[in-house]
């Protein structure tokens, strides 16, 4: 039995210690985002980053030095509102835990960015397949050989998820996704998973595999999880990120950010 | 008689100084872009402004602090490559000069901002009125009573420009600029100037008024000088902008642009 809840009733739970799981398919039509928090210094060229590489990195918000109520959801507080935490420290994680009272400072900044959960309802909406969802999994997502465009000292590889679909079912993803452009919009890529460096797609290199049907190709997403890997390719003391599958849950709905 | 030249053509003219009138309707199909230079103590601030208001303030490039060569025009110089710069002190416009070589410094930080030619040529393809193209005039732009989202110091009222068309031109115009999202995209009001704290139409608060014929109405998209009041609007030590019409000619192609 699926409860949904607001926006704001779900946060109100999590902020209470009540929802410790993922966020994953709850309040469904709102704006589910990753979390990045970093220090001030490097705040204006990880902006630069993201908004050099906005399949990826798409922002959705970001506050200002120290403040941890986003514009994005009214009254809500960045450092108890997600239900898990991972905190980085010279790049390496170091631990998940369930708020960041103590850990986020004055001196950082935090971004939000666009998550593929509101299109994946768009996708569902249209009669499409989200094997990720049927299988009850975490998205596939792999490390590819491309590169992002770098800014000051941060750099990535992209990142993207991957849901399998028959061509014709391709086509129409592509269609229905590009109308989110804020949530990585349309494919980088289909078919031919060597040419962007993925060899073997029943292993990805984070979330689970997922099964993949006779007659169906391969459709690759930018992911959000490439801000993660640039915001962690420096030796920062502190990055602070949602834990995947844990996100923000925002007061935007999905149709809110689509151009059309 | 018109010339159409390559925007490397046109950025070599520019640089050698046999370049200084406007350079609108020129290197047609690529895009132009509005400039602004400011201390790097401010670039993040700045930069979060934009991200806040978008519509006014598209992103098109963000060079790192003291760097001149875009992205978006290999080999060009932004010191140089514009025809007119204005200088700003403490907020108030000193000058205006051909280049700013020995002003510009290695602490400063240079935006590229989408402007609305790209969409006029879209608008004109689709056999839409351009009414300031048609009078050979500049684009009629006033101050609204919307305020923008402030970001860190800045501030700004939003501007806009108006093109006069039929209701049913208006409509066809939504559609044509909605795709040009980097470029200002659909307008943010039509009819009704009053609504938005215009009162008097021949009195535009920059640029000229252009012939309103019977039976049109109004038509308000948001306009990039949003950025240079927002720019404008604390007294820093320096700000170079761009003269109104004067703007940087890249190497995108409008069409770059487009999201469909």
């Amino acid at each position: 039995m699926k409860q949904d809840l607001s926006p704001g009733r779900l946060r109100e739970l999590i902020r209470a210690g009540k929802w410790t799981k993922p966020t994953t398919g709850n309040a469904s039509g709102y704006v589910q985002a990753n979390l990045v928090m970093l220090p001030r210094e490097e705040a204006f060229h990880f902006l630069v980053f993201c908004i050099r590489n906005p399949k990826p990195c798409p922002i959705l918000d970001v506050l200002e030095t120290g403040k941890v109520e986003p514009r994005i959801a009214a009254g809500a507080d960045l450092r108890t509102d997600l239900p898990r935490y991972r905190i980085f420290e010279q790049g390496e994680l170091k631990t998940e835990v369930g708020d960041v009272v103590d850990i986020f400072h004055e001196d950082m900044v935090s971004f939000l960015l666009g998550c593929s959960f509101s299109f994946e309802s768009a996708l569902v909406a249209a009669g499409l397949p989200v094997r990720n969802l049927d299988e009850e999994k975490n998205i596939s997502m792999y490390i590819t050989n491309r590169t992002c465009q770098p800014a000051g000292p941060f750099s990535a590889p992209l990142v993207v998820t991957m849901r399998p679909m028959r061509p014709e079912e391709a086509v129409r993803a592509v269609q229905v996704t590009t109308r989110f452009h804020l949530t990585h919009g349309a494919p980088i890529h289909l078919g031919s998973p060597k040419e962007i460096g993925v060899g073997d797609l029943s292993r990805p290199d984070f979330g689970d595999p997922v099964t993949i049907r006779p007659g169906e190709i391969p459709v690759f997403w930018a992911c959000g999880v490439t801000a993660i890997l640039a915001a962690t390719s420096i030796p920062l003391p502190l990055v602070i990120t949602h834990a995947p599958g844990h996100m923000f849950v925002s007061d935007l709905r999905d149709e809110d950010l689509t151009l059309l």
